[in-house]
């Protein structure tokens, strides 16, 4: 009567339990969850279960046709899953989906077989197991978009490697530059960021099975075997750890929000470019939004939408954190439930980030005569005249600096600098005031007077030449490439081992 | 006139400006700043300095006698910055460390030499370099410091690796388990922590000399050769990102605020365990405090400041993140100032963390005894009954598992369990309510209860049997020894790059 | 044919712009947030256009018929929606509710008709004045959660004002206190907290409308009435900060965070005292969980949900204010939609926190004697024995001190400590080492030894006596139903205009 | 012998332990902290010092004579800190300031008299009360230099109340508006921030004095009268919470970190209006910086520090929420030192970012005819327009913006907006499209296309018209007038507490 009838025995009635949850935390705590548990929770509790079993069986802790009961039990369910189907009905009041699904299997297969497969594990790992295979599964996901990302900018920035356009810096107008090479700048820092997120996959992919509650089994389980089944890299050395860290998360979520803040300095960029003041920058209709009460407005507030994104992550980090902080090293719903509860809106928003930045690249229309018009309103090839007086006359950099600044402070804007009028202004003060009676060349003054001219001398240093950019963006494209195949092998990995999972359970299904 | 005369040009005369800075300006941004940074900053502008001028020298951009001068002086005041002389007196106002050094060289070389050594740099990426410096300096002392920390830890762990305790869920009791698998856990989380910090290490020691103001330059410098000089293990690809990235300050300080988190859950389970209400720990005398109002009071204090700067760390990750955000792509003093501030109180209150920590792990009293005491008074050894039944007498583990859970229900505490006790019980309700009429053995239901037993017994999944754990913990030392391994040889580069470096100039000086 | 005939204009041919938005945008900003606006968004839509509506009638900006119109329709739909049906269909593409909305109109109404409530007013202060619609909403559950949650906890409290135990610092014994004077003391700091988050009130209710897209109209509407019909208690008075400000955001989460906070500390407590080292709290069954794997198990997990949700509150902090940082102040989607969208997640971790400790506290079991056993074992009356060497003794405090930290100095524990046994340790010390030859009253000493005299005479300083906590109580108890009655008022005047808004649109409409 | 010699019993020889702090331990957390504390801490302690023996005298708790040998020598000790002497010399050990000041009396006073204040007060409370104490000067600063920002930006918005300049949304031009709108609208927020920081005068000004180690005290001490010696409101009205709870800090850094993020805004918004690209602001030499490259160079380098605050405070405020989680409602370190440490910093920086963005718009060079200019360019009275449409043909708005839309549909940009061309454009869409025959009036046409005539016409609902703008303006200034003398009679009361308690100790010296 214990478990074989589903009456006799209340819900809750495990343990030393004898009653259901109140109605109140019911309703706080269970009633909603239920759904999006069974969702999203589901579909891996029985994979898990799968695995586990399968080992079990095949270490001779359960008879051979007690496993199979449940593995047919659960290939069913599964099949159902994946087809849309709502499988668990929530009963009027539980403790959680995971009851609920053990019930499921003792209802079907009476106590004895249904309540079998609990052996040698405890909630606690399969929960600390369901979340790393869902958190690969998104990995995988941000890991190609973020692969995409890349590419779309790095094919971007080669379209532009040659388009000049003024640099800045504090706002200002600084040298001359390319796009490309801005581009390319921002590129640099997203690559790092994947390449970090991506080097959290170790500490993600190991498996928790086998931990029970923490600490461990007398029963001669075989971990690495489960792992392997789930497609996970490795078991947990040690099974305190398995269930009390959810280290991972910061692993995962603090390169996404450095990435979003890189994502939030390219997205003020495009934005400002694309304001009427400068005009350097579109987008077509699809892109942009119009207001409900100014009739002339392009907006282009995606790059609203992607800022607002980093601010997520941002926060996510500090809650994951903060949830972690004073919690005892062991099992505990603060850290296993709540502190792990960030996760998904952070993987939500990095990705939304990630995907609308793409989008906003692949379709961006770049006015590079707009670009070229600017630069040439501003003054931004003075340090290259510095730079003339000190490589062809000998001067120091910082008196050359100084000499120009000296001419500037001048001549006020707005000023039309003829080389002629450089010439002029300039040997009148070094010879004033620096004590250097220099004849300049007026044709070679002009050329550093140049910002196209300038823009393509300037090849070291990783400086914005166009060559240069584009040694850069071939390396660049090297990481690309190197991630996108790691990312590959990885899914393709995970892949395998869900096919070895289900062939070996059609294999015991058929002894 | 220009340079030579310190008095005929204002200090803040540079470029197009020609007043020094407002005076409430001055008090708010430069005037402490100032000793700050003659302190933390000029010896490592002082290497920068020389490194540059050397590979100007070598690229034939610099005169060799120019060179000399320049590294004769930065020579000297090296010495004496090395000898804790106070070099750079502060002018009554000034724009920073860098114009006051610069004008040092210019006063005592003149301008035509002094000003020389700015060719093909900028302010934007000395700072960048420097920053990438200092901090090199904090993550070799940090990553000594954590591997000092696995290291005490692992010691105290192997010595307890067979002392009994029990294991805790949710701040209760949960099954047998050993001091020594405890600490082993949380080092494992401290091990990745520290993995991931060290990872930050080719992140952060990459060098931005020659990207100047963030374009690059048309002198053909060679950015490479600069890099070695200053220990760095390449340059920075684009110049641009050179200046504008601060993103290594998310992969230093994320890492240092997971290890903080995984410290306060440590020391919360050791103050609590060091509590009147368990007096598992304790520290000696001059670990502790006492009360100015309580006399019996011996408070391990200690516990609480390490927890705290975990907060510290925290919020320097948020300050970090938010400072980012929304900021141009470019040179800007909101990222290479302002964001990148909270590195120096992240790195110190990390290494005051760990090594608060260390102190109170190598001083730590473990009473045994009690831990022993307190387990014999607990249930913890109910699940290890119902593996028994599930072992012995095949019953599925939920049936079992609801048949213990039925016994204590029926038994509230405090009850003394013996054998026969729990052997009667159970086989009551296994007749009456599970229809299994089974007949238990004492002895082996002796063995079950006893927690010493079911310690030794958990040798499966990672648990906390003593032989397990010293399996862990020699994959961990392993790990360990690797981390401090990378570390050693890391130091002993960047120890070379600064012999080299003086070598090469005092071999230029000697020409 | 301009927008009479649905069919001719695309959804998005508004303005300037002739394209639907891009799928991709379409997907991931539009699709989802659709339904979820529908259910959250269209409500208050209907009755900021009623008012708005209403407004304009009254103005003679709209005619009376076209108003009518307007409105009968608004009627219809609000009645609908109140009924739980959805009344606008998802188009298969759009750009956001709102232009669903007036489409909705146009079709039913025509163009002249339906397209001209829009006048002097925009998406922007309509979006302002429905974020503070709902959250005043929120605001009014909130507080009423929050002083639900005073009056249980003043009410446990006042059950136990006499209830002794040992007060705690250092997570150590301290001295006697009383739990009702522990709750007093956190019943404070949320009381605060409370104050604080009710001060929001007057910032979050006040009405943007009337502030079009941030730079007011040039009709001469009367927002003062719009405000009115709304509940509003005034009008923003500068159109721009009526659309570009979303402070009250932080007004409203900083002060739930705050709350959070505190209630992770209570729930620490609570959870160390339910642990079995202590046993002086429980909870029925409905309360607490057990474990699957551990049978023995009652986790007060609860608790762990309740911490779980403070930081939640601290991200959604972070997160607001990283949203604001470094935005234009002007209407921004980075502003106006996503750094407001952390307030409902905010609210709602707050009000589950809020809820569940409300029940956590009004079942919870004290064992008192459980608390009295342990305060009995420990030594923590010391400090009334120093204090009675200097009230009866002449001693100055710090020499008592002294002498007492030297007796437990000598007699390490554990130590029976009886009245004889300590005034003849203390005779000793002070003859010989404080030169104070005295002769110590036993049964004085006996007074001063029991803790329960102790706590009682600790009725000084906000002391933990009965009497003074039944006082502190009472002060608390008064500040309570100030919140109270303030909350229903508010709520009183927001009922009390939304039905004058109500009566005028029948009013309207009957002409 | 106990007390009376300074050799006999080793500093830290207090209570139950016999030996000073481990080297190692005084290394990180003593030493140091020490000088600050001297500098930064004494003067208070001193001044609690006073305020407590005062009290003790009054009621009999300390006799005469001993009070009067206290409280000379803390006036002697407290007139030689006021002129920075230091008074205290660092032991070559020690457990921290309060146990070496007490030392001093002792040493000074010997043991029966110099031992004598600790009596009814232990270092928990006293600590409370110093920080409040300090925080309560920071807050009066703050205030002060608040209530200046308010002053010269309501001065500012005043001087540009008819300044017109092209309104903003998402970076693009909207509708002519003015930059006294601009500035009265950003100065609404920093005044409700303002307000709430005030605010929090009441939850800070408070003692705690009497609170003792958090559990009261059996001497019938007057709380009350130390708390109006110290000038606070009250006193504490229980004692655990008066030790326990820090929950101050966050009423007043999150006010900051709320200003400091409205600073950002208006900080942002400056530097891209004073960038090249606008041209619409400057400053003069003394606020700009120049480039050490590049000599054209003019940033407005004091607006990225202004931001770069607000990120220490967002960060603060993570800290210390975060440091107060899962901590004992009791006292401890990590409350009381750690998580309160974070306020020291915040109040700095917000003190910077108000002082400097103080400063940057007293000196503010605004150039309103490239405001003008800029407003010429740009299609922002297309609304009005519209407006027209709806005042004078009686079309609906949403059909005179769609008509609007269209005119602007197809003529893009560049097109030079001359009424007659509108006129034709119009009347030719609304004839074909609409179906509305209408005349339009050339001249009225032109009033609508008048940027200035715009901003003017916008004086309902809070818009930009110069004459809106000065009554918001004069309410914003009574704010301000009103924050003004709240903040000077809170300081006028602080200063006559404290010449209250310079009095009452004269007058017990006197006896």
């Amino acid at each position: 009567v214990l478990l074989s009838d589903p009456e006799a025995v209340p819900e809750s009635g495990i343990g030393r339990l004898a009653s259901p949850p109140d109605p109140l935390l019911f309703a706080l705590l269970y009633r909603e969850q239920f759904h999006r548990d069974a969702k999203e929770v589901l579909p891996w509790l029985l994979r898990v279960d799968a695995a586990h079993v399968l080992m079990l069986a095949e270490r001779g802790i359960l008879l051979p046709e007690v496993a199979a009961s449940l593995l047919r039990l659960n290939r069913d369910l599964s099949a159902r899953v994946r087809h849309g189907e709502v499988v668990l009905p929530a009963p009027a009041s539980h403790r959680g989906l995971y009851f609920v699904y053990e019930r499921y299997f003792i209802d079907h297969l009476g106590g004895d077989v249904g309540g079998a497969a609990h052996v040698a594990r405890s909630r606690n790992d399969i929960n600390a197991a369901i979340t790393r295979l869902r958190l690969r599964q998104e990995l995988l996901a941000l890991l190609d978009d973020g692969g995409e990302l890349l590419r779309v900018a790095l094919a971007l920035a080669g379209d532009h490697s040659a388009t000049v356009m003024s640099g800045f810096s504090h706002f200002q107008p600084a040298q001359p530059a390319t796009f490309g090479h801005y581009l390319g700048a921002v590129t640099c820092e997203l690559a790092r960021s994947l390449a970090l997120l991506s080097a959290s996959w170790a500490v993600v992919n190991r498996s928790p099975m086998g931990a029970g509650a923490g600490l461990g089994t007398s029963f001669a389980i075989d971990p690495a075997r489960t792992a392997a089944l789930l497609g996970f890299e490795g078991a947990a050395g040690n099974s305190l750890d398995a269930v009390a860290s959810r280290d991972y998360a910061v692993h995962v979520i603090s390169p996404l929000a450095l990435l979003g803040t890189t994502l939030t300095r390219l997205a003020l960029d495009l934005q400002m470019w694309s304001s009427r003041a400068y005009q350097f920058l579109g987008w077509p209709d699809p892109l942009v939004s119009t207001s409900s009460m100014m009739p002339q407005k392009r907006n282009a507030f995606v790059l609203e939408n992607i800022r607002g994104q980093a601010a997520v992550l941002t926060g996510a980090l500090t809650s994951t954190l903060a949830g972690l902080k004073n919690t005892p090293y062991s099992n505990t719903v603060e850290v296993s439930s709540e502190a792990t509860s960030h996760l998904w809106p952070a993987v939500a928003a990095a990705g939304t980030a990630i995907r609308l930045t793409t989008l906003m690249l692949r379709h961006i229309l770049v006015d590079g005569e707009r670009m070229r018009t600017f630069l040439d309103q501003e003054e931004t090839t003075m340090t290259a005249v510095a730079d003339h007086l000190v490589a062809c006359h000998g001067l120091s950099f910082r008196v050359a600096h100084e000499v120009v600044g000296r001419l500037l402070r001048e001549n006020p804007p707005p000023v039309s600098w003829s080389p002629g009028r450089v010439k002029a202004g300039l040997e009148a003060i070094l010879a004033s005031e620096a004590g250097h009676a220099v004849a300049l060349d007026e044709s070679e003054l002009g050329q550093a007077l140049d910002p196209v001219a300038c823009a393509c001398a300037a090849r070291h240093g990783g400086g914005p030449a166009p060559e240069g950019v584009r040694d850069q963006l071939a390396r660049l494209e090297a990481e690309r490439c190197d991630l996108a195949e790691r990312t590959a092998s990885r899914r393709r990995r995970v892949e395998e081992a869900a096919a070895g999972l289900a062939q070996a359970v059609e294999a015991l299904l058929k002894i």
